[in-house]
């Protein structure tokens, strides 16, 4: 590890609040691998919510893990830790992490790692990590979607919202999304979804009823809440699954629980960051055994909303929370 | 079926109300069984909460069933359908029916009718299906419980809840129940309960947590919804399940999702009585070959209030309108 230096560059997080408190730094302290872990040279670090709200002090970091916003990477394995069996120092690997991303170097786990797909350079293989966790935990895993079911994504142009449509698409379902304008709505269509509906313009209820043919959609992944929540049970068909994974809307919700009971519907949801290294590497060789292949048919696609240099961080906090992209933030490091 | 006279005595719904407008008359038509039917001479039938509800207007018969009351019986098998493979004329059956228990004569489906328990009379086997079918469909398929796991129940001295503690404690999980007074709390105590809650003096989300060191309950059986259904997620275990089965409390609730969210709770629910034939006939062949064992082998047991003649329906209805009972109420014919 004699090349690796004492200190590194990284973006800190300096107080709560405005993208402002974002601040690089060249002399951060380098982090070392421990057991099971490998250190990547940072090439890209995809942007995600979680790490505005991080900024804003709403989502503290797991204890023992690093303060640094970043929970995605791709780059160039450093340095391996004891007991690492899969990757070698100079491996190309894009990864899942706990924290830190946006740094020159990052510590990410030997089995929660995955190789860069065939074709890919490392801005596009940093955007993939959180957004097909996610999906594949939530749609696949958790709500087990089948082929041949309807699938409505609200916030379908979001990160997770393009990967969920495509991936979606290509394992046979049929997919209905919500999004915020005719232009978001027209690129979610062009990604494969069936139907895109504005939700400023139109009620995604009764769309959703009708393109179902009056039976609903059998998963719903939200990531708004509030008042889309009851209307979520209403959407849903007889012994759907509604996934929440995020509270855009506020948490705060009202339902009937009776229709929840008539419907046999299941609410239900998760947070990708605290579940365990064990679980996150089942994960991973899910979505490598699934998912991979499927990305590099080109079937799955990033789309690539824009990248920003690491010491502009602030830029691409600034461009995610107008909610104006469509896709993913990168930083390049 | 020569010696099936053509009209009967049965209890009929004559307006919504109190229990005066279940009348009896002895001039109903005898109903004939169909393909995969079988027509039962009543001996018993159980009494349940939708009886009540369907009498006061609130849970009308699925289009197609009897609109007599009455979801379960046992008797003799008077007459079979076309089709009807397991039963002929004479068995003992008991079974859970898609209404008209509260009559000499009734329907029931071949597939889904069960044999009378070694040792059991008609009363006891009447006061079977209702409960077994519920607690067998919402706690062990639809929520998986496993043993080991910690079950909360609401209600633990309803005919549900007194079915649910002996079924969970034979099959090894550890049950906390909640009561309204000391002595159903006895009762609940003593078919197994680890501990049981007076919800009119003790607050269940404390003594849940205390309970299971910390962690909440993995499964929670909730006929309450209301209030409950915020602090059921709070009394909730990480990955923990809630199974609405009646909203006893109102059904319209608020909840917080990001508890939901941050436990990867699933809150789901069902009602029995509108799900088809073959489902039925699944939960049917997975009861007798779990549970009839339990309950031969005597580890799950009838817990009976009452008994009432099925002329006096009405003052089965009062009964269970004081929530005084603890256990089954039947109907003998």
């Amino acid at each position: 590890m004699s090349q690796i230096p004492d200190t590194m560059t990284a973006v800190e997080i300096v107080g709560k609040g405005g993208p402002d408190v974002l601040v690089p730094s060249s002399a951060v302290p380098t982090p070392r691998p421990g057991p099971g872990q490998i250190l990547v040279a940072v090439e890209a670090a995809g942007v995600n919510r979680p790490d505005v709200q991080q900024r804003m002090g709403a989502y503290p970091p797991p204890p023992g893990h690093s303060k640094l916003p970043g929970l995605e990477i791709a780059g160039r394995v450093a340095a391996v830790g004891d007991g690492v069996t899969r990757w070698r120092v100079g491996d190309a690997v894009c990864s899942l992490v706990n924290g830190g991303g946006y740094a020159a170097y990052c510590i990410a786990e030997d089995a929660v790692a995955l190789p860069i797909p065939a074709g890919f350079d490392m801005v596009h293989a940093a955007a993939l990590p959180e957004t097909i966790f996610t999906v594949w935990n939530n749609v696949f895993d958790r709500a087990a979607l089948k082929p041949g079911e309807w699938l409505l994504i609200h916030g379908g142009s979001s990160g997770i919202g393009t990967t969920a449509i495509q991936i979606a698409k290509a394992l046979g379902s049929k997919v209905i999304v919500t999004a915020g304008s005719d232009d978001k709505c027209r690129a979610c269509v062009e990604l494969g979804a069936d139907r895109a509906i504005n939700y400023r313009t139109e009620d995604f209820v009764e769309i959703v009823k009708d393109a179902t043919g009056g039976k609903g959609a059998n998963v719903i992944l939200d990531m708004v809440a509030g008042d889309y929540t009851e209307r979520n049970l209403i959407a849903a068909a007889e012994d759907g699954r509604i996934v929440q994974i995020a509270t855009l809307g506020g948490a705060d919700v009202k339902l009937n629980i009776g229709r929840l009971m008539v419907k046999r519907l299941t609410l239900t949801g998760s947070t990708l960051r605290p579940r365990t290294r064990e679980v996150k590497a089942g994960f991973a060789r899910a979505i490598e055994k699934t998912i991979w292949p499927l990305i590099e048919a080109g079937k799955v696609r990033v789309v690539l909303d824009s990248t920003y240099p690491l010491s502009d961080a602030a830029s691409a906090h600034r461009r995610m929370e107008t909610s104006a992209h469509i896709g993913k933030i990168v930083l390049k490091v």
